[in-house]
């Protein structure tokens, strides 16, 4: 078991990394809160808790009855109306303010469970317990928490961390494929920002992490929590370190945003938008071609990235409307080597504009690939 | 002017009570901002923008457009579908996390505006300019923010607290008397719990006050508001000291949840809620028969106050769902002697019982009081 602590302004709590977290739950829980456990409620997705669910359990003591609460996968149903739902249910459960509630699930779960623990009497206790490895190595730490509205993703949520993460990759054996490779960028994403060692492993040991070794991922999840936490750590708020994290999401977000949040899950869009970012730091020298190179071909092995259709247009007007935007200043973040970043105000149109071409360009060419392998 | 500061773990701002903040009110946001004003957006009531808008927008420069963003009257409006609407409404205006949203109305206008303002983009500045009694001495100050669920009243919510705080008397003036009656008794509790001199200013001068002269208005109000800052600023999140501001709120909340929310304001069931709790103090001696009757007396000096028709069980059933209650212990708030109070935990079932029989015969007498006039 890795462990790793998250210490901000605001809150200071455990992230477990493991793979035995769910038989032995009520031992873990005991640790964080003493003796008598407190009243347990879950927030999970039909298909983690068919899955999972008699595993957690089992790790419960038989006189407690956590009252489950379900939502339904999808972004669709990130929304208040949901949070006013499950807060209706748990009340009518009688949840109170010493109650917690328990997060056991993918990004989605997390950010909704994180916002209505925040929220629920003005906020209860809540664990993390993801099941997927974007939640694992990202969403789950940090204390954001929220749901979308018409107008855009997590335009509404509150920071609110929760009293301890437990990751167990145990319950990514039974991840698709596909969601394990996405999540991955986001551990690349770590490497290239702040952790060189973490990039080499990566770039090193593909086949391992791929065919889910659980040592490997335990190595690639908790250096990436580690790398978080401290970002977080000094800069809870997003005022200036933080803006980091966000390599790849301006460019990443647009794609998601330009193809109707469809066509891509997160990883893959962050994926794209890396590579794009790329593109202007080499144009600027804050990485070598060798550098780009390494990187490039780092998050080809953990590819085949999936293709996606969109215009230059689409894809500027969406990065302008992105809400890390501050006060109408754009604020971009670009790789300096590996396992540095930086963060700038003066990308320039041209800049912008060049790299939405080039990725353009790359997805089409991906997308022909990919064709001419199915013929 | 008064200026009270509200200093807690987690905020410091000022209170600010005087009578010409509309037409000077870019001047003021300019001490909390700097020069250059911030993009403001309003939340307000038809009611009130009908009668303050204009007085308002007059003391903004003219180049400042701020967006007018309306909540109709009644609690039924708030609940989280509105939150959504103006949080779209605040996204499709442009607002960004460096906007400033005024919450300009009631209680209900600063509980839903804070809270907006909470999870807007997970947080974003807003300022208080309560146009209610009750807004100004209580609602305003503490960072309680909030909506109701159907299962009950501020169920949802965050701790959230404002830049600043502008009480202007002024707005009174417009204010129906019987809320202004329904503020007073806040200001009533304030001085039975912790200022014994406010309390003895209301004793002495409930004339002046309930014809709104504007010095008595600002002392009770800066004194209401420094008393609340004061117990805030030492226990922030309701962990001990500020329990004791839920004087008369345990049976006044089950009074407004058995009355349906229509029947009583909440100040009129807080008032009945502080005679019920007086006859639990009488019994067990923390106030003397004298005391007792001086604060009976003044409670009905700014009455009077309303009747209602309930039954002992509702009320029972209804104060035992209380969400103040943590664990299942029962809390309850005595005024010890005028000027002091102190939260207990052993109130019994008896005693219970006793205070909601005699507080139902005590509404059942001022009804037929109330009949006997009408005749």
């Amino acid at each position: 078991m890795r462990t790793i602590h998250v210490k901000t302004e605001s809150a200071d709590y455990p992230v477990y990394v493991g793979s035995d977290f769910l038989p032995q739950l009520s031992r873990h829980l005991r640790k964080l809160s003493g003796d008598a456990l407190p009243r347990l409620f879950i927030l999970t997705s039909p298909e983690i808790w068919a899955l999972w669910g008699e595993a957690l359990l089992s790790g419960l003591p038989k006189e407690q009855h956590p009252s489950i609460l379900f939502l339904p996968p999808g972004e669709r149903y990130k929304r208040l109306a949901e949070v006013e739902r499950l807060a209706g249910e748990l009340a009518a459960a009688g949840a109170d303010r010493s109650s917690v509630l328990i997060a056991f699930g993918g990004g989605i779960i997390g950010d909704v469970g994180g916002f209505l623990s925040a929220i629920y009497m003005r906020g209860i206790d809540y664990i993390q317990m993801p099941t997927t490895l974007l939640a694992q190595v990202d969403s789950s730490v940090g204390g954001k928490t929220g749901t979308n509205l018409s107008a855009g993703k997590n335009l509404i949520g509150s920071f609110h961390h929760p009293r301890a993460v437990f990751a167990d990759v145990a319950t990514l054996q039974t991840l698709p494929a596909r969601e394990l490779r996405a999540g991955l960028f986001e551990s690349i994403k770590a490497g290239i920002i702040r952790d060189a060692k973490l990039f080499r492993f990566l770039e090193r040991n593909a086949e391992a992490v791929l065919q889910r070794d659980m040592d490997a991922l335990k190595y690639v999840i908790g250096a990436s929590v580690r790398m978080k936490a401290e970002v977080v750590g000094i800069d809870e708020r997003e005022s200036g370190l933080r803006m980091i994290l966000n390599f790849g999401h301006t460019i990443g977000h647009a794609i998601e945003a330009a193809t109707g949040y469809r066509r891509l899950l997160h990883g893959e869009a962050i994926a794209w938008g890396m590579l794009a970012a790329l593109q202007i730091a080499l144009g600027r020298g804050t990485v070598t071609a060798q550098e780009a190179d390494r990187i490039t071909q780092t998050i080809h092995a953990y590819g085949p990235l999936r293709p996606f259709r969109s215009s230059a247009g689409l894809l500027l007007g969406a990065a302008g409307r992105d809400k890390k935007n501050r006060a109408g200043k754009r604020r971009f973040v670009l790789p300096q080597g590996i396992g540095d970043a930086v963060v700038v105000e003066n990308v320039t149109d041209a800049e912008m504009r060049d790299a939405v071409e080039w990725t353009l360009a790359a997805a089409r060419q991906s997308e022909q690939k990919t064709e001419a392998r199915g013929r």
